[in-house]
């Protein structure tokens, strides 16, 4: 009998995440059935959508069941196996569960590559969820060309970091939208967008008019409210949408949808499309391949905020939703 | 010397189109120059976007100017021609002027075949500016797959009739959005569209419900206003909308956007895409050739609404935005 910890939705939250709504505690771990493994989680992927699958709101994929362990992005390494193919020590990623050790059948996660010379946190935090999702955001959907004008929220957070960087090797001019100096400073210095826009410190509709005189050609949309229609105004013809995420409207008690734009969709022809990265889960192969070339070539950096221990982790995933992490949020249940 | 009749806009329409804001009379028709030739209106199209073009609000391409000849759809015979490879007699089609002889360079004009057995009504008021608005806004935007469920809004007007029969031809269940038993009967019973809803004795959201169980693939809108959120939220999963038109807001005094709704945009994983017919300019002969073929093999039928009598066009085009129109309204400016 081996124990694990994990955390449970103990209650749907109102509002912001609050203490009561995720529970921790320690449990046994099933045995395993014949067509299952034992995976032991090295990091914990905090994402905005995790607010999401709290909820029981509309949403794409079943919300987590009240009691169930909570779902989230994970790293680890094979501890125990009985399915064929599947070998103690290799390395999977993908979702599952808020634990230190899970038990799967293996639906959801995929093989992550050793990578020599990057850090498996790293590697995780490219190649996880975020790298395709902003790959194909971006690519997909935002079909950037060169000299076009990206604009990129939440730019120095997990998804837009690798945005911004992916815009620049296509050719566009890259504007990322973060909130305090640090942030735009490193999107700026350290990841070579052109210019960064502090929304705590700054007007963004002036610094956008700076900026972005001739408007904007994509707005990789991943926040929503009021600064989204900032953006939204300044869309040139034929503009591209991109719709990643909301967040600002995430821990809304009230419905905080922006206004409805259809005039100005209809007049400058702008394409607006919400995906889920999941829709892409066939080629995820092909972006792979691509941002571990880059990665290699020092195209395209990462940051992680690492928190240590999974018995923190409902603390820190409220720092998504106040702008509180800084580069892609995990948490490291067990020393890499 | 010849005389020529003109509408022109006397002064920008606040709300609905009043009399006085378009002006009438009689002017000398100038004299051709080298590369010029005239062309007699035999048909004068009434488009919803007409209302567009008097306002100054932001639109997609120049208003026309206070005190210069209405902009419109028209076909019309050349009489005298100085521009090299067009002669007196053959028919062009395209934008031109509320005029019953117009002076032309040849910009925004191109051949209408003559079709045997097809009266020349019918041959503009599908394959003018409707045919390839509705072929290119269903097919490139839509991207209808057989057995996927259409909703098309205005369906018994110019490009709605179009759109359905297309949809029809493409394998989709469509069901059509009109005023009145009269205009549903026809989408129905003439057209082959497999339901129609009566928007002025029905209540469209349990309409919907009730012909759409499934939800609604593709919304092809042309109308805005609460007709598109009944529409709206009954969108499925990848769902696509070719926003073709506003209609409800073209007379607006003040704004009346649909709200928005992007957070369905992202869970549904909807696509929007604004569109002009003119975005599409080259490739017009593919729509022109495909619809020609279907045409011919009497599986895309068009009714024309024909008024006689350019003097009557400010009347007429009111109907547009009332649902005074059954069928591509056109006016007769000269007997074909």
């Amino acid at each position: 009998m081996t124990e694990r910890h994990v955390w449970r939705l103990a209650k749907r939250p109102v509002g912001d995440i609050a203490d009561g709504d995720l529970a921790y505690g320690a449990e046994t771990l099933p045995d395993l059935h014949e067509g299952q493994f034992s995976l032991r989680v090295t990091y914990l992927s905090l994402d905005p959508t995790n607010r999401i699958w709290m909820s029981d709101q509309e949403q794409y994929m079943p919300p987590v069941g009240v009691g169930a362990p909570m779902r989230g992005g994970v790293c680890g390494r094979v501890v125990e196996s009985r399915k064929a193919g599947v070998n103690p020590g290799e390395l999977y990623a993908g979702l599952g569960e808020w634990a230190d050790i899970m038990v799967t059948d293996g639906t959801g996660l995929s093989r992550l590559p050793e990578i020599p010379g990057i850090p498996l946190a790293e590697a995780f935090g490219t190649l996880g969820l975020v790298g395709p999702t902003a790959y194909f955001g971006l690519l997909d959907i935002g079909q950037p060309k060169p000299g076009e004008t990206l604009v990129v929220s939440a730019a120095a957070g997990g998804v837009g970091q690798i945005v911004g960087q992916i815009g620049k090797i296509m050719g566009c001019r890259v504007i990322g939208i973060a909130g305090g100096k640090a942030k735009c400073d490193y999107v700026v210095e350290t990841l070579g967008f052109d210019a960064a826009i502090d929304y705590k410190n700054e007007d963004v509709g002036a610094a956008l008019d700076r900026l972005a005189p001739d408007g904007v050609d994509i707005n990789f949309e991943q926040v929503g409210g009021p600064i989204m229609v900032e953006v939204l105004k300044r869309m040139k013809l034929f503009g591209r949408i991109p719709l990643c995420g909301m967040i600002s409207s995430y821990n809304a008690t009230t419905p905080t949808e922006p206004p409805g734009f259809w005039t100005m969709i209809l007049m400058r022809r702008l394409s607006i499309r919400g995906f889920i990265v999941t829709d892409f889960a066939a080629r995820f192969a092909e972006s792979g391949q691509a941002m571990l070339g880059w990665m290699m070539e020092g195209k395209l950096k990462t940051r992680q905020d690492i928190r240590p221990g999974l018995e923190n982790a409902a603390t820190a995933v409220k720092d998504l939703y106040s702008g509180g992490n800084f580069g892609k949020l995990l948490v490291e249940v067990t020393p890499p």
